[in-house]
Parts: C-alpha cells; structure tokens; sequence
C-alpha cells in the first residue's frame, strides 16, 4: 500500500457498518489522516467519549454528518428538528475541538424533501432559508459553519430540496460566509451545466466549507441513494473540478463518502484503502504540488 | 367520462405495448383530439401507411418522437446517427402534414449520453451543439422544429447530455427559433431553482416547441427510465408550471408522455382515459379560459 494522500478525509459513512472505534483504527491503520463522523454513532458512545476516542486517534477532523430536514411548517416537528440542530451543532463544535491540528468545525446540512403530501417546492425551500436563520445565530456563537450540502435533483422531493450549487450559494448569501458555507460534492453536482462556474463563484464568495468526492456510475442501483462509487469508478471528471476547487484556494482535507451496499460489505479495512487508492489514482494528481514534509 | 380537454394530446409512449392503429384507435375513442407518435410503430408500419393511418384517425399530429443520440465523436456511428435524425425529420415533416388542422411538425430531439469510457462531459455537450448545426438546415428546408429535450440529470450520463431548460436554450440560441426549439417537460424540470425563470425566458425567445406533462413520485422504480406518473399523482405542482408556459403564450397541444410498466400493463384505452382524467383535474384548470367552441 502506498501512502494515503495527506488531504484525503475518510467519511464515516463509507464504512457505515463500523462503529466509531472501528471507523477511527481502520482510518489510522489504513494511514489516513483525518475523518468525518456521523452523529448517530457518535451518539451510541455518547459525545464526551466520542471526543476522547477522537482525540486518542490522533485524526483530524472534517465534518459533522449530517443534521438540516427542516422543510416543514411551523409547528412542533418544526422545533423539535432545530432543537436536534441546535445539538448537531454543540456536537460538531466539540469534535473539532477534540481533533487533531488541522480540524474543522463544520456541520453539513441536508435540506429534507417535500413535507407529506405537499407539492410546495419553493415553499420547502424558503423554509430552508428560514431554518438557517434561525440556527446561524448558534452555529456563529459556537464557531460552527453550517455546510448546506445541494444534492442531486433526483433527491428533490423525498431528501433534499436543495438541488444545485448555485441554489445553495442564494441561501447561504444572507448570511457570514464563516457561519454558513456548501459542500461541494461531485456526485451530486457533477452533471450541472454551470458547475465550474458556481465552483468558481462558491471560493470567490468564501463558501466551499467541504470539498467531498466520489463517483457516479449507471445503470443505478435500486435504491438510488447507494449509488455513489470509489473515486475512478464511474464517469465523473474528476480533473476539471478538482482543478476548479484548487483554484479557489481551497487547501483543507477532501473527504470521501460513499453508500453503496457494496462497499458497506467489504472488509472496513480495505474499504478504506480502495478508497485511499481511488483517491490516489483519480484525484491527488489534480491537487497543487506541494512542498515535501 | 367527461370529454377530454380539447388542448390534451396522448404521445404513443404512454400506450407502448399498442401498435399504431391501436395507438389511434384508443386515443380516438377516448374523445381526446391529438396524438404524439413513436418512430419504431411508425416506421413497423411504414411512413406511408403511417402518414395513412394518421390522416384517417382524424387526430392532430403533436410530435415525432424521437431522434437525436449524436454525442459521440465523429466517425462512421456519428455519421449513421446524423442520416438517421435526418429520416427522422423527413418522418415528422411527412406526419405533420397528413394530421389534422392545427398538427406541428415538430421533432423531439434526445441527445444521447456520454460515449462509452468517456468522461468527458463538456465536449459530449458541444457535440450536440455541432450536431443540431449539420442538421438545422434539414429541418429549416423541411419546415420542422427541433425540439431539444433536456433530461433530468439523473440521466446524463447514460441518455441525455441536456440536463436543464437553460442549457437547452443556450444551445438553441445560436439558431432560428422556428428551426430549434425545447421540449419543455414537467417530469424533467420541475425540481429546477430557475425552471419558472427558465420557462418565461423559453417564451421570450420563442423556443417552447411542445409543452408535456407527467408526474413525479418516489420511490423511484428499480429502472428509473419508468418513473413517470399519471399528472396528480405525484408531487409536481402543475398549477405554478402550467401557468408560467401559458404566461408566454403557448396555446398549442400538450402531451402527456409515461413511461411506467404497470400503466403500460393496463388496457390502452383505459391508460388513455385515465390519463385524461389526470389531466383534466390537475393541469386544464391552469389553462386560460377559452371562448366555448
């Protein structure tokens, strides 16, 4: 096994049948360097332990998976989600603070679809923006930045109603780009016409809070949300956008996250480093050069 | 039955498994007024025989479905593809002429997907630009329209480059609006930020070819080629969308276009009346009232 790269971030859920003591040795052992965690495992060891086991992996860490499904009406469902997000928030901060050098507080938000039974898309989405509002106060106290993560269109009405980049871009516009970024993932916005262009525009704004890669491949899979690939294995360009993040200034860790049932069934391990040779093969050569450590 | 909108047109897809003369048998008996065809039932038949069959119905020709397929390279397929769209053309031009007063020669143009091994989506893309340039002259002399079709992105790599209006329009800009034009349908936009902005500005620049309706639902089916919906039962607002075409001044025929196995399962005469009933409850009360007939 070569070296993993040194900006490569394994997200949890890449090996979502791990526990966190699992996903943090087979990170280390696997040579990788930084971590995102999801907060349902992070939760079944409690948030104190999960903190220390993170901090005695000695792994950076990248972001907070994944809090937002605020799309509905007023009313106690409503509060009870930015109640869980105001948690999310509090967990992020603490992760980071119990990461190594190089951490980063940063909660990704998906949107929700389409509350039952609604057919009000810009409805859902307005409430998107009423929902960061709300929460931007608490994620600024807590130096947090909330990462609205568009997904792809095919995710619109049951997931996520934030559906390109651009669109995350408006709603994250009111507010400080400290407080309120994206995540910039290539499966799900790969296929945009004017993605180079919003790439661009997100670093110029100072909002690409997360860069995170994996593949898209067809024909999909059943369930279309276990249709994302290693790095390389589908027919993503991973050289024009990576060459596009880069361009912005953009020099923080990039994370891999994949579901796909697959890979949750492989060894953790190796899951890990297939990932970390995809990343190899198919993203690190369109990384700047950088001086040897 | 109540009679069927007098602007609904059936497009043979939504009856896949009928031949053409049962294709026009149902949508007559239904009482609806105009049909959209398939070039495989018609070309089973022969255009002749087609074009025959088509002026006896006494049905409204809406479009010919459909062509394009022309992102690969050039080479002996690209050229293959290139005659084959120019058949086509001579097909909708042929079929348009023997419907019924009020019939559109009016070709849906798919443009295909990224070649096999290639990720290069950006030049797959300007190849339908080149492709619609060799055969823009064809259609102009022919007196059909274009009609460009962006597919939702969960399809572009495997079937349709095209993935917004927007992109649509931009590639039909560089041509005469009565030669290329966009296919604008529901299924395919609906979860677009901009599809309203979009729309109006199809108006403006007078590209909107044929205005199609079908529904959304998840879950999407294991083959999500089949996930189209009778309109109303799924998620699509057809109020917002249908008001917004006909704010441009559209007041032509809209088709209804479903791919789904179990609605190609059911009696084709049934599937067009249901259908009907579809589109009467949830798109006709966004259409501008009418003078009575």
């Amino acid at each position: 096994m070569n070296t993993p790269d040194p900006r490569l971030s394994i997200n949890q859920a890449t090996v979502k049948y791990a526990d966190l003591a699992t996903a943090l040795r087979v990170t280390v052992d696997a040579g990788v360097q930084a971590i995102g965690l999801w907060r349902e495992p992070v939760q079944e060891v409690g948030l104190a332990t999960a903190a220390s086991m993170l901090a005695d992996s000695g792994l950076r860490f990248t972001t907070h998976c994944r809090s937002g499904f605020f799309t509905m009406p007023e009313g106690a469902a409503r509060r009870a989600s930015i109640d869980d997000n105001r948690i999310a928030i509090e967990e992020a901060a603490t992760l980071a603070a119990a990461g190594a050098e190089g951490s980063t507080a940063i909660l990704v938000l998906v949107a929700g679809g389409l509350p039952e039974g609604s057919r009000d898309l810009a409805g859902a989405r307005e409430r998107v923006r009423d929902a960061i509002g709300e929460l931007a106060p608490d994620a600024a106290a807590a130096g947090v930045t909330l990462a609205i993560e568009p997904l792809h269109p095919m995710y619109a009405s049951d997931r996520c109603v934030v559906s390109t980049l651009g669109q995350a871009l408006d709603i994250a516009a009111d507010f400080d780009p400290a407080v309120v970024g994206a995540t910039v993932d290539t499966f799900h916005i790969w296929w945009d016409p004017d993605v180079l262009g919003q790439i661009a525009r997100a670093g110029r704004e100072g909002r690409i809070a997360t860069y995170q890669v994996c593949d898209w491949r067809t024909p999909l899979p059943a369930d279309v949300l276990l249709a994302r690939h290693y790095p390389g294995d589908g027919v993503i360009d991973f050289a024009s956008l990576t060459a596009a993040v880069e361009a912005t200034g953009y020099d923080r860790d990039i994370e891999v996250e994949i579901f796909n049932e697959q890979i949750w069934a492989t060894d953790p391990l190796l899951a890990v480093q297939r990932t970390a040779a995809g990343f190899a093969a198919s993203v690190s050569p369109h990384l700047r050069a950088r001086v040897a450590g």
